[in-house]
């Protein structure tokens, strides 16, 4: 039997997303429970993955199955396509397993030409709304399937209301848009150079091909770069009979939630327009009714749909996000999903939907996307501040959090200026898809028009970014880069401030403070601490950013760079000094001054820890990032080291690397410089000594980096070994104290079981890893990475989200070889990707011990690690004793 | 059974060379063959391995061990260690599997302390002698046992000789000796702080331990790492009764080999002295007799040694190397090995064993090391041009070969000079084992005294490098750096050129011309080409590389890198404005200019090639290099692009980038600029259309570098294909072209499964790939090799042998990922390990198709993957359909 590739809504699997897609998964579902879904039928993910290994040819036998599909709901709603009487009308829809709002294309009111909207306005009795269908979809048609520009259309609108002498598109009468649609067509004709397709069937097969197309129009592929959708799922088609929201003052069309997904506060929250289309709501041009006013125009109807809300929620146990048209009077869901949310209104929801004894804790972890929770995680404005300083104007509170930026005009804009390193607010009109990567560059997005539903909106709160949407005040000129809120005025040089939980606008920069970590919020942690298996440390250099990471939950340092406590002002010279030293002995002056600072650095770090443990990478950078390279500080540090200026020159340019990010540095300095291991040993011991006469007791883990060959660990844990003895025995105490590795050089990983005779703990270092085992350098990357991206040959970038396939594999030959080796040997991650949760779901299913990353990111590893061990119990429960307790 | 490390001469095993060395197993042969060899006992090389594993100390049980030995053979000779009437005396020398001649140490005479040295003198009747060989031993043990330096001693006996008005050692009388010995003890006590040890089994159990220490000296490490011996194997130590030269007139000492080890002649070929020890022949300060001459002094003692040498030269199947001691008329063999030789008499003394009917010709290739076959591929002067012009003087024609450089004065000198880009010849009175690093960097050696088994001569025949030595017409003045060869004077600026096949010296630079592949040596390579089974191919980018590397027998290119010919003076304005275009349409003019010229160097290629396989690597290096540094190239190339000099500068700047080795370069270039691979294939596919027109069928593999996952391969295939065909409609010509990769990404060897669903052929780029998975770059590691070589954490180079511990592990990996998809691809390296025959050996038995290497390396090359197919034979033979036959 060949492979089916449509499904009536009545026929398709609702529990099978993959093949499905979400929408159709859910109008399946919705049909199957006797919900009044307008009928119609899907065409699976499998028939876009076949259209693009075809070559981005719609098959034959796909297109033959879609006419069979058609001709069946034809018999279901007793119309036909194209007919001059009773036309059957579709919309076309995209419908991915994972939900991409706005992202793809959707076209409305097809099957309509000369002859069919005839049939339309005498069936319906109303003219003018069959005119104003048909003038949507060639305009629609036009636009989304042939790339004839939008504004083309508009123009002429906005020509025809000037003529008219009206506001509303509304108020344009039958006779009005069928001048319209004369225009429109031959627009179309002129840029299409043919006529507009009054063949209903070619209309739906140019129209499917457009959505299949739509899955990889740039947006798309940056929306799943961001959220980690795979290029290969594909999106479905819903073809779906039309209902109309535009038939008059008793038809209307609207979005809603089952609670309040900015809050989570359990209510019916929602949105609608009569007299509309879905595209009229969303765009947010005309600003919509909340949905408790239909209970006082429609009781009946609200009651109805209020049930059907009630029954989704229970049956698919989460917050809905429903779409709904209302047709003279008949309630018609168009579609329903688990909605978006912020992150407050999840974990709120996730607790609510546990106390309400719908879910278990477990399936309430599952429900949290883990990133969302950096949004609980980032700053907010201090409250004694705001006190003392009012807000210019408000909006709608559209995307919690606080932000602080100056003012930028466009999305390209806003790309632009914040690589060249300012913050900008992105100030728009209303946002639309395009806009997508400035929004995610600026800070905050605030936006003249639209509602809580509004791109804009829905964005932000996906994005975990602070948005305030349609304030009314904002008089934005884009062409002068100039923005006026009431009688101030801003340019790209001033700042404003933005409070996404109130909508409030501030015309000034506002300090911010840190977030918490309780209520719901603890709660949810809590439960994610009982169900994970792997430990969460953190990357801290600074006593400051590790007390930080305790109070976000971190059990131990997985990584201190010790290279940045030598950037401070206060020894930067000694660091020079020791650089630049042409013998050992001028080189232990100066490493003699370093010792007492870097001693202290760690004891800090010790107290702070409080007796969890903490990894210490030895020095790593090549040597020439830390000398001068300007002439002042150059002759600054000559007459320091009382030496000839032109020697100093000479050897700092020696220094130089053609390829600094594979020369002289890692380990590969402890071997040519031993005494640089020798003090920073010193250093490392002796704090721990001083922490343990203060009652912390501290283990700690000297970590030798950038290991290739166990012969180069070997020869550098001789010198930690030699010098931490002989500091125990000048201190006449003994502590316990762990060697082990980065694995961040592929020879590392190749040759792990060598290396782990050496190594008590393998840390893998995947930021080098990635660069080494894709031999491309971080900095260097962008040149080519957007074009990677472009063409699809990169899907997210490895520096963000492991490479599971190349560099993964290295990581699993290592894991395999250490343990053959050494069976107990502590594993864990400390590149970047030790807080991304897809990269803590592999470190999980690997069979690490810990994730380590930065503090703001511990609790989003905590709730991904929880969620790893649910979906993949580990067989052997963790070992509590490798579980750091606080003892007070 | 506990292990024994102690075995007496006549208990070992004589084709055990890895538990006795080559000197104890082949005395054990000649002991039980009851040729005349001196007592003694063999310390394994286990006991050296143990001594490092021990952390340098010698275990008591090898020490009893070798006492008990001891006693054992002074029964057998009835002498007693330190006996005041017939003392015991021993010779204890390094003996490692691989012969190491001069790289480790010696220690004679051992057993003489104030007491024996008196029973020495009353039992020879010649207390000359017997304080003779005490000094020597103080002198000798002082230095190589304790690092006394030796010229301490040395100025003692000059003072002492000119104070008695004598030239010679031999001159000084017993008398004289016993104050030098007096003096020597002074010196000894002063530097040591102690007595010189007069208990004979304190001076033997530091001796041993010397020996040990030596197997890791820095020349012995340097000497490993050219010969690729593993520091793993340890050296044995022989102790061996002393027999002496030095005993009067009838003694002697000399070596000599079975044939000429210069030109492979079968005629005994040896130089010795009489009254000498061993060192002063090697040494080279007395000038030897031949061994021809010893016939007439004492025939029986000839005839004998005759006998001796040929029955050696038959059981061991090969040209022998031998000392001997002639003691008071007694002939003693002290040891015997397979000789030294020069590349020319290795294949002569190779052929003539096959004729001989000793061995057969795959014994007769494994004897031959491919290395050396760099020496006869080198360039020879001109005859023309010697006939013109006048040797200043002649020395020993000690290595063959032509060299031409100024003149250096000290290895260290010679190092660096070389290391700045000059050729130099070392010029020195004799050379010493701390020579050999400026030797090896050296073009030639030159020194006044020595014969042809001196030092200079020896070591320059194993490296190949042209050596004249022992001409006494120098006048080396070290001091002032001058050089006086008869009346003409040399400083560091001038050139001399030597002749190593005629031992003449001219007094300026000559010309060189190339060898060729004739006679014995095109013998020895067919004999190869019959039993190897991997290709053999060249690296070449110019039709005369192509050329030269035809001749020396390559079947095919395996890379020919299409970027040198875009340096060429004549197309780099081109290619520069090809590099800082900004629109594709810019770039595609400049690239226009570039095809023909791109298709003019293909054609040439292919037609020297002759219809033998072609592989071009596209466009690789990061762009930046091809631009201007210079202000006025800046503004010529402005000028030539017209357009401002600013613009140009700030595009330049813009290539710049931090680690250009991991930039934007390979296939990053082709999916950023799809024209530049356009413009490449055209070149290809067009010149390969045109080179059938004169008969010559290529079939071009193009081949896309740096690829790391298979959407960059797909990517960059789909433009080569597109163009390809489209080229070849356009001429209506079908060719047959492959399309394959590098595989020189780590993540390109993780994903080959992948990525050989694209590439018909893998080609391992090792270079980069050494690069990649060490992390390090070899611009760079220069600041650390050195160090890990000191240290002993790296023993070879990895990027001239390659690591087949983890670079090797990935090549497999790649290679079974690769099969599995593909199970006929078509396997190589192109990497600069290619012509390496260690690298060779692992690429054989790794299964590749071919090795491809630079044009001076095929010979050897063939060579070494005969050996390799000797040692370990394919089990599938060679497909001769894939081997190329010449049809004309």
């Amino acid at each position: 039997m060949s492979k089916k590739y449509v499904y009536l809504f009545k026929e398709a699997d609702g529990d099978n997303k993959a093949l499905f897609g979400g929408k159709g998964a859910n109008l399946a579902k919705m049909t199957s429970w006797g919900m009044p879904v307008p009928p119609g039928f899907t065409i699976t993910t499998e028939a876009c993955t076949k259209y693009y290994d075809d070559g981005e040819v719609l098959a034959n036998e796909v297109v033959e199955e879609i006419f069979n599909a058609l001709e069946r709901v034809e018999k279901d709603v007793n119309k036909k396509f194209g007919d001059e009487k009773n036309p059957f009308l579709v919309s076309v829809r995209s419908g991915a397993r994972a939900s991409m709002p706005g992202m793809m294309d959707t076209i409305l009111n097809l099957g309509l030409n000369d002859v069919s909207v005839k049939g339309l306005a005498n069936k319906t009795d109303n003219p003018r709304f069959a005119y104003d269908c048909y003038r949507r979809f060639i305009q629609m048609f036009s636009d989304v399937v042939m790339g004839v520009p939008k504004s083309e259309f508009e123009k002429i609108i906005d020509e025809l209301k000037e003529e008219k002498g009206v506001k509303l598109d509304t108020e344009l009468t039958a006779e009005d848009l069928q001048a319209l649609i004369a225009k429109f067509k031959s627009v179309y004709k002129k840029a299409m150079k043919q006529d507009f397709p009054q063949d209903p069937k070619v209309q739906l097969t140019e129209a499917v091909k457009a959505v299949f197309r739509s899955w990889n129009n740039p947006r798309a592929i940056v929306y799943r770069r961001m959220n980690d959708i795979p290029g290969s799922w594909g999106t479905a088609v819903n073809v779906q009979s039309m209902v109309f929201g535009n038939m008059g003052e008793t038809s209307g069309t609207g979005v809603a939630f089952t609670r309040d997904p900015s809050t989570g506060e359990k209510k019916l929250y929602g949105e609608y327009l009569m007299n509309a289309q879905g595209e009229d709501v969303v765009a947010g041009i005309r600003t919509p009714n909340s949905i408790d006013h239909l209970a006082q125009t429609n009781l009946a109807v609200y009651n109805q749909f209020v049930a059907i809300a009630d029954t989704l929620e229970k049956e698919n146990k989460d917050m809905q996000d429903m779409e709904f048209t209302i047709e003279e009077g008949r309630l018609y869901m168009l579609q329903t999903r688990n909605g978006k949310r912020t992150a407050r209104a999840a974990i709120k929801i996730a607790c609510d939907l546990v106390d309400e004894g719908m879910i278990s804790k477990e399936e309430a972890l599952l429900k949290i996307e883990p990133k969302q929770l950096d949004a609980l995680l980032h700053p907010q404005f201090d409250a004694s501040i705001l006190k003392n300083i009012k807000h210019i104007s408000s909006g709608l509170p559209a995307s919690p959090g606080a932000a602080c930026g100056k003012v930028a005009f466009s999305a390209e804009e806003a790309v632009e200026r914040v690589k060249n390193g300012e913050k900008v607010i992105l100030v728009r009109l209303e946002t639309s898809p395009e806009d997508i990567e400035g929004m995610y560059a600026a800070e905050g997005i605030l936006t003249a028009r639209g509602g809580m539903t509004s791109h804009a909106a829905v964005v932000a709160r996906g994005m975990g970014e602070c948005c305030v949407a349609g304030c009314p005040d904002l008089k934005i000129n884009e062409k002068t880069k100039t923005l006026h809120i009431g009688s101030q005025k801003f340019t790209t040089e001033d700042y404003i401030s933005l409070d996404g939980s109130t909508g409030y606008i501030y015309g000034t920069a506002l300090p911010t403070i840190n977030a918490e970590v309780t209520g719901d919020f603890a709660r949810i942690m809590s439960w994610a601490d009982e169900c994970r298996a792997l430990q969460v440390r953190t990357n801290a250099d600074t006593p400051h950013d590790a007390a930080q990471a305790v109070t976000f939950g971190a059990e131990g340092i997985g990584l201190c760079r010790t290279e940045h406590m030598f950037f401070a002002e206060d020894r930067i010279t000694a660091v020079r000094e020791m650089i630049v030293s042409k013998t050992v002995e001028e080189r232990k002056v100066a490493l003699d001054k370093l010792l007492p600072m870097q001693r202290s650095d760690f004891l800090g770090i010790y107290k702070a820890m409080k007796g969890r443990p903490v990894t210490i990478r030895f020095l790593d950078p090549p040597l020439h990032e830390f000398v001068p390279n300007k002439p002042e500080e150059i002759k600054e540090l000559a007459g320091v080291m009382n030496i000839p200026v032109k020697d100093l020159e000479a050897t700092i340019s020696n220094l130089h690397e053609s390829n600094p990010m594979m020369g002289h540095r890692g380990c590969r300095l402890s071997i040519t410089y031993p005494e640089i291991a020798e003090m920073q040993t010193r250093a490392v011991i002796e704090a721990a000594i001083e922490a343990s006469k203060d009652g912390i007791n501290v283990v700690p883990e000297i970590m030798i980096p950038l290991v290739g060959d166990v012969k180069e660990l070997k020869f550098v844990k001789k010198v930690v070994v030699d010098t931490a003895e002989k500091v125990m025995a000048e201190k006449k105490i003994k502590l316990v104290y762990h060697i082990g590795t980065m694995i961040e050089i592929p020879r590392a990983a190749l040759t792990a079981d060598d290396i782990a005779q050496e190594a008590e703990f393998f840390s893998f270092g995947t930021n080098d890893l990635t660069q080494m085992t894709y031999g491309f350098s971080r900095d260097d990357a962008g040149k080519f990475l957007g074009c990677y991206y472009e063409n699809k040959i990169f899907e997210s970038d490895p520096f963000a989200k492991l490479d599971q396939v190349g560099v993964g594999k290295l990581v699993k030959i290592a894991i395999d070889l250490g343990k053959k080796t050494r069976p107990d040997i502590k594993l864990g991650i400390c590149g970047e990707h030790g807080g991304d949760p897809s990269t803590i779901e592999f470190c999980h299913n690997a069979g690490l011990s810990y994730v380590s990353c930065s503090p703001f990111r511990v609790p989003i590893a905590r709730l991904a690690a929880a969620q790893a061990n649910i979906l993949n119990p580990r067989k052997k429960p963790l070992d509590m004793a490798t579980r750091y307790v606080e003892e007070d």
